[in-house]
């Protein structure tokens, strides 16, 4: 099986529905149209087999997510998706990993109205860049930078639930509790097939200040929004939202570790005026979504986690680093 | 050194000078504007070790053709380039290569004002996916699918040195003459430090009827435009254009291999109505590019290799598989 004959599966699996693909697939390039008077927003996110997922997640899963994750940021930036590309590496030409792949992929991309409108299938070891086009009006993207001091802080759904899924499907933790079936496999569904969270960072753009995708931890992440706004941030642990299935798996003490040291559950969080939280709050339940509010911003810079009393909880491990 | 040290590094080294870059590397994505009234063509290639370059390729020459081989296909688009994103994944946190692979990848970037605008550092490993961005104005895009039979064929500059070059990299070849170390470097060059023809493909734009770069191989690559165009394709062995260093290096037979089944050349193959060649050479001419008539575009299918008697030459072996 060639490189175009595996293309060709792709391009059968993701039909463009898109006045705006004015060439898709299957030539040097894609021509597009973006629509007058918006900005373009542009992101690409690599997932590496054995970094970024086991080598046990299945095909159909990793190309669900490999486009979740891109999406994830045109959410935290409040643009609506548009267009996609796909860059595939793979060990050998497989069929079947590759048409259960494009499924997963095309069955997210169908939600959002995303064209597949092209990319690159190469040999060797597995891997995954997908890059993602999306829109917004101008000057209206949610950035890293708006927060300021008395700002709240805010995160949509719950948290610590994905990094929950790995260390149930790795059964490293010595803090696992004997939880029922049903709650391990929502916690590692929550790894596999995270939601992006498109319509709430739509809703976002009329109230928040600073917004970012909890991907890699939310001290982390928060780290970033309180680097580029120059502010300091402070978290009430003790708010951090929690799924059920996160409270009937791990100890207290390893569940605020996952909550805010662990990545992959692209929630948005974000910052805004303690007078827009009610609006917000209106917005975000319109499209299905809630949000907690878990701290705020400060002078000074950094982000401290802290406990009931105001002192600060300093954790084991703090965010994803790529290269630790 | 962490991921976000690698980022700063080379976006230290990629300074971004374009107005319509509202929001470059740093944020969740990019925030671009398009230009009104134009495309956007984009397409991504991605560059494996082992696969697409030998594990010998400096890390500068390899940032160089990251780009380059992305730009090409820009090129045979007749796009004008504007924004590009860099996807890499590194078995480890080399500064020293990292800070040489962008000094690559921004030499030819100044040259083409393309702003690297996003990105994504991953370990795992060596592999770059590139996604370059360029403008057309409507309907103006070279595309695969618009030769008619009658029109000739032609492509630009030398073909056969990459291909060349790799096989004194490897010294594989049974066929290699004893040429000079110039020669030889000479042909190296080409391969490591490809030219995106996107002058060239910009001056087509008037006079091309399908134009695609030669990437794959000569007879693949103008397959691809064979089969989009439902016609078949004709070419005179006698008349591919050979560089003096490539006549040096090879043998005859082996310098048709080359030339017809050897890829990364980054040449324009195009067709044309015959009565466009003069304005065409002319205009090529203008931007300091040659073209030579290689063949024609005749019904049927495929593409067929003549020797000087009419006679079909079927060569050892095609045009580059990834999965073979």
């Amino acid at each position: 099986m060639s490189e175009f004959d595996l293309i060709d599966l792709i391009r059968a699996r993701c039909p463009i529905d898109r006045a705006d693909v004015r060439l898709g697939i299957g030539d040097d390039a894609a021509i597009l149209a973006p629509p007058p008077g918006h900005e373009l927003v542009v992101t690409t996110d690599t997932l590496i087999e054995g970094v970024h997922f086991p080598a046990s997640t299945g095909a159909r899963d990793l190309g669900w997510k490999a486009l979740a994750v891109n999406l994830s940021d045109l959410a935290a930036m409040g643009a609506t998706p548009a267009w996609a590309l796909l860059a595939l590496t793979l060990p050998q030409a497989d069929r079947a990993f590759v048409a259960d792949f494009a499924d997963g992929f095309a069955e997210l991309a169908a939600q959002h109205r995303v064209a597949l409108v092209g990319g690159d299938t190469t040999s060797g070891p597995l891997g995954v860049t997908v890059v993602v086009h999306g829109f917004v009006p101008p000057e209206r993207a949610l950035r890293r930078d708006g927060a300021r001091v008395g700002d709240q802080v805010f995160v949509t759904g719950v948290i610590g639930d994905a990094a929950g899924g790995l260390a149930c499907l790795e059964r490293r933790s010595p803090y696992l509790l004997e939880a029922s079936a049903d709650a391990r496999a929502a916690l590692i569904e929550r790894l596999e097939r995270p939601t992006p969270r498109i319509a709430a960072g739509i809703a976002l753009r009329d109230g928040a200040t600073a917004c970012i995708d909890v991907s890699d931890g939310l001290l982390a992440d928060l780290g970033h929004i309180a680097e580029r706004s120059g502010v300091g941030i402070e978290l009430d642990a003790w708010k951090l939202p929690t799924s059920s299935a996160l409270l009937a798996t791990f100890e207290e003490s390893e569940r605020l570790v996952l909550q805010a040291g662990g990545g992959d559950d692209y929630e948005l969080a974000f910052t805004a005026p303690l007078d827009r939280a009610t609006s917000i709050e209106r917005d975000l339940a319109r499209v299905g979504c809630g949000a907690t509010r878990i701290g705020s911003v400060v002078a000074g810079r950094g982000v401290r986690l802290l406990d009931a009393g105001g002192g600060e909880i300093v954790l084991a491990r703090g965010g994803w680093n790529h290269f630790a």
